[in-house]
Formats: C-alpha cells, structure tokens, sequence
C-alpha cells in the first residue's frame, strides 16, 4: 500500500489503539493518537487488559515506570492481542538503563510476537546485548546513529527483525526502519523533538494507530508512522523557530501537526531511502 | 440562584476540590480547577483520603484507571464526603467498556450518594442498563444524543436521576442535565472538545468546583458547569480555527477559556433549553 | 560561583537528575528540566531505583501522591544518593495538610540527608511544627511570606537549615533561600505560577538539575534556580497578559522561558536580596 494511502487510513478507520505506558508522557500519547484520527484507551488493570484489548485494533506496550503489575498486564494483554492477530508495538524505555528493564524487556520478547519495536539507539543495542552504558532514557552518544556507521546500525537493527519478526525502528538524528528483508532510513525530524519528553513514547503509540488501521502491512504501516513523525517534528520546529519560540511552543505545534497535516505535506516532505 | 451567580461564587469562594481520577488526564483536571478560581487536590492513597476530603468542599471520583487501592480510596473518602454533606461527582469513565468499570460503577452507585454522575451517552446508558456494546473510552456511535432522540435520552437521563437521587450530565454534541423534576438540553461546545483527550474528566472535575462552591443547589450548579465547559470549547475552537492550528493549540485555548471568561460572554453564549 | 556561571553549567554539563514524583505534574517536571538542559529520569520502582540514581547526578524526591511502595523507593534511592555524595531535594507536597504526609516527610528527613527542601510556606512551617491548618496543596494565607514578617519567616527558615543541613527555599510572593550562615529574597515570579498546577514541583525539579550541575555549592545552586524560575514565572506572565491570554498559555510560556532564556536577561532581571 502507499504511504499516502496508509496515513488516510487511520483517519479513515479510527482505530481503537490499547496502550499500556508510563505516567509521565501519557497524556501526550493519548493526543497523538486523537490528533492522527485513533482513539487510545488507557487501561492497564490486569482485571480487565484482555477484556479492553480485545475490542481494540492495536497494543502499545511502553517500559516505562513499569512494576509487577503492569508487567502482568501487559503479557496478559499481549496474549490475548496475539491469539487474536491484533499488531504488538513494543517502547522498551529504559532498556539498559536498569536490570528491571532490560529483564523485563527479554521477557516481554521471549513470550510475545510483536508487529513492531520501536527505541532510540541505546534501547535497541540493548536488546541486542551491544550497548554501551546507557545513561537515562537518553540514547548514549557512541550508539547514535550517524552517516558514518548507518549500514552498520541498520544490519544491528534488521538481526533484531530477523531474531523476533518485528519489524525495528531506530529513533534519532536518522531513523532506520527495519524488516528482516528490507530496511529505511527516513531522514525527517529535528532535534527540538529531543528537548522535549515523550518523542519516542508518542511515536509508538503513533504507531499503534496506523498498524491498527493497517495491520497486514507491518512494515509499510511502521515506516509510515516514522516518516509522519518526523514530519509533524519538522512542521513544528518550523514554526516554533520563526516565532523565536521555546520547547513548550514546540511541544503544542507537534500535537497540531499530527491533527493538521495533510497528504500533500506529508509526501512532499517524506524523506525515505531503502539502504539494506 | 442565577447561572452568573454561581459562576462567579467558584471564583469568590475558591472551593477546595478533592479529585480522585486518572493519570492520563490528571494534569489538565488540576488545571482547569485552577483555571475557573478552585484550588485541586489530587490525593489517592486510602490512608489519607479521609483526612484530604474532610477539609475539601467537593469529591470528585473519575474511574479512568482503577485498581484495588483506587476504588478502596474512592469508597472511604465517598463515605466520608456524604457523612459531612459535601458534593460528590461520579464520572463513570469507561462504564460499559470493562466488566471491571461496570462493576465498580455499580458498587460505587450502591454505597455512596452522588450529587452528580457525568458521563458520555454511552456510560450513563450503560449505568441503566441499556448502552450498545461501548468500544473504548468513547461514545458508541448509536448511544448518541441528538435532535432526533434528544427526548428519549432526557428521560433516561432523569430515570437514572430519580434511581440515584443525583443529577445526571451526559455529555455530547448536545449535552443534557437531568434531575428528577426537570432535564435541560445544552447546545453550547465544539466536535474538537471530542479530538483532545480529556474534556469529559475536566468537566467531572469543573463541576466538582461549581457545587463546592454551591453545594444547596447541585442541579443549578451541575447546568452551569456544563454550559461554562462548553462555551469554553466553542471560544477554543473558534480561536484555533481562526489561526489554522490544531488539537494542541485547542488544548491550551480551552485553559485560557476557563480561566479568562468573563460573564457577560458566559450568560451571552450559553444555549440551554428545559426540555422536561 | 557566579549565579550566571551555575545557570550555563546546566546546560553544559546537562545533569542527569532522577526524580521521584507525582502523576499530577510529572510531565511539566520532566519537560522543565530539559528546558533547562538537563536530562530527567522519573523511575519510581523499589527494583531499579538504586542502580537509577547511582548513574544520575542528582536525586528529587516529591511527596505528592505517596504510596507504600513509592515511600520505599524514595528511601533505597535517598540512602544510595547519600552513599555517592549526590545532592538530594526534598518536595514536602501537602506536608502538614494530611498525617500520612508530615509523617513521611519527618521520615524522610529522619533518614536521609537533604541539600534543599523545597516547600511553601504552610509546608515549611510544617516542618517545623508550626503552621496554621494546611488546607489542601497550597500555603494558607496565614503562613505567607510578606515584606511585614520577612525577617521571622527568614530566621524560621533558617532554623529548619540548621536542624537538617540543608538549604530551604520557601516559595511565595517573595521567595526564601535560606542557609544556616545565610539567607535571601528573591522577589521574582508572577502570580499567576499559582494559577497553574506544577510551579513548586517544577522548582523542585529545576533546582535538582542546578544541584547537579553543581554538587559543591547547594547555596548558591538552589538560589540561582529559585532566582531563574522567578524569571521564567515573570517572562511568561507579560508574554500572556501582553496577548490577553490565560493560564494555558501561561503553563506554555514558563517552559519556553525556561528553554530560551538567556544570561543577559537572567542577570537583568534577578532581584536577590540578602536579608540574614
């Protein structure tokens, strides 16, 4: 399907995105979902994931601020969405940056299929066993992906989509988008996007809603997804610039890029090239 | 009293407001509290939850997110806020998506009294019994209320009023008040209030304001802070469509709204009509 | 240090600074401590807390919305801070206004060692065993700093400085940091900081990324992030009222002033009196 096509379809499908995530961005997720033309429903009670999931079109599963019951929501929800083929989208926030998370990561990976994991650079190496020490939420500064080790990070990035049959996305100055048999570099966004908290959280559940609108397309959806963020963060940074404006600004354009843009933006400014 | 009046008593009297509600929409609910001249506590732990809502002038309990520790929270200061005759607000969140919230808004419904339950139309029918299958957080496309079956709606409005002794908000694009001798129809508020998250928990939490401050008259009270939430989204709207932006820029708007309308425009705007 | 030297080290060392703290505000904290160049980490499990804070340079940790579990995880964090040298801030949220608040703040400062708390009046005054009814999350009117009782308040101030070792800043229409050699007035701010929700935890989490960026100097640290937020407060305040705007735009306006604000107007407009 065509990019362009994808993007229509979330507003034209509404899909109910589930998301389980952190408290600290989830307002913000929620938004985006709306703002891209989904509907999110926030629920992570154990008592009643599988029932909410099973009526919605998509789960995001976000590793932030998780504990023992979040954790146990969200393989009860995986699960379900699994049997019932609904798209998984994996944010391991954190990955490397605690054993908890890095554990539970593995765990989430060893008894969950998912459509897509999505992570900055350091996540990603993480899952990989080949980060180096990541500090915070941040990507560390060695695993950043740049021109000079871009086929390097792609092949990293597709053995992760090989290894679980996710399709991998790598956030940062250059996405990568891999699948096991072709991989992307989308060469959209600015770095506002990381002067701000929940970029990355807002891009998966970003991606919940258009693998819920297109779910046999993982790849297609996943990579539209990104191309869509990067441009809202571009639009927005635009706009928060020329008013001579701050993070707060920026934050507030991203939101009414994602509920404003419109296919011939989106396409016109979509910067994507197929490097593996 | 007049509408005016009591709009004008939140900001005199700056009712302390005790709300138990949600982590995805926490934020905005604190806010527009502050916004219409209250004072927020967003206190959810049991052991204090007595003591909080002893000193505060209204409850408002959203069920957006419950656990265990949540709902035992939500029943101590519920039992504490009617033994001193404080307002309570019931915005029963998802009722109807989750066995889970259908139960605990029965269990609630059971054991406290409450001065106002606010909901979509999918979550008061749910209430009665009677809602299609609710997908999600939003309203069922078939639960909503409009000019055609805006007089079927009212009476089942006012037959979950005279059941539970409190007034009955059922928001939408129109919105109606029902109490047990009289129901009104509010046509005042925008399809964006819909694209943002959590327009319906501020509006639970503004009223929670509007009857602390006159807590004697709670469907007056009730009618007031429907129509001031609404007027605040059409002056949103109609500023961010003017300038093109989008649901982020709606967001901030409908703060400024709540916190700089005046009552001229407030008595201007406001579209109420008693209906039975 | 000079004031205007801390201010540019934050951004120069961007500390990474772990904060434990409340779902109401957790998002504006997060997003004012990048806004000034910091990076935040709000990780609040027992399980990972300590291997968080050990790799962080500073630690908040805010009262508002305490649990058993996040109690638990304030003091594995706290002790391992305190094993490392870190500088750690205390938020006493509600201090004074429910048992289970001023009990886990004379916990806390029991068993940890502090660099600053951080309150308002009502919950400094609580501290010490000394305010009028705390009523709800704001001071009471009788506990507020003023020109008239600016020297008690001060010499209060620096009793609780002296009994903990730590800074205390009290936040109000004139602001306190006090020492146990020395104290300050910062008249900066506007009030509207008091019509949105967040501008003490924000302070809170602000002066963690100043203590961070500067462990040696406490002191001056917390005053020159008193000192900026004020500024921030004042910047965004004209910026709203210039445009008849209200406390949504306002809210936007303090994170842009605290992301664009510039050594020459920091030191233009900061008003620091020593008054101890």
């Amino acid at each position: 399907m065509e990019r362009e096509e994808i993007f229509l379809r979330v507003r034209g499908r509404a899909p109910l995105v589930h998301c389980i995530t952190n408290t600290v961005t989830i307002n913000d997720c929620a938004n985006i979902v709306l703002a891209a033309g989904g509907s999110p429903t926030m629920a992570n009670n154990p008592q009643e994931v599988e029932e909410i999931t099973g009526r919605c079109d998509a789960l995001v599963l976000n590793l932030g601020q998780i504990d023992g019951e979040r954790v146990k929501a969200m393989l009860l929800a995986g699960r379900r969405a699994n049997e019932l083929g609904h798209p998984v989208v994996l944010d391991p926030v954190g990955a490397g940056a605690s054993r908890l998370r890095s554990e539970t990561a593995a765990r989430l990976l060893g008894e969950l299929r998912f459509s897509l994991i999505r992570g900055n650079a350091s996540e990603i190496l993480s899952l990989l066993g080949k980060s180096e020490a990541t500090r915070g939420v941040d990507a560390a500064e060695g695993d950043l992906v740049c021109e000079e080790n871009l086929r390097e990070r792609a092949r990293a990035a597709q053995a992760l989509a090989e290894k679980t049959g996710a399709v991998v996305a790598v956030s940062g100055a250059i996405d990568l988008v891999a699948g096991a048999e072709k991989t992307a570099a989308v060469r959209n966004g600015h770095p506002m996007m990381a002067r701000i908290t929940g970029s990355g959280c807002m891009l998966g559940c970003l991606a919940g809603a258009f693998l819920g609108a297109c779910p046999q397309e993982p790849f297609e959806a996943s990579l539209a997804a990104v191309a869509a963020m990067g441009v809202c963060g571009e639009i927005a940074a635009e706009k928060t610039l020329q008013s001579g404006a701050g993070t707060g600004t920026f934050r507030m354009h991203l939101l009414d890029a994602a509920s404003t843009l419109g296919t011939a933006e989106y396409n016109r400014r979509t910067r994507v090239e197929y490097i593996l």
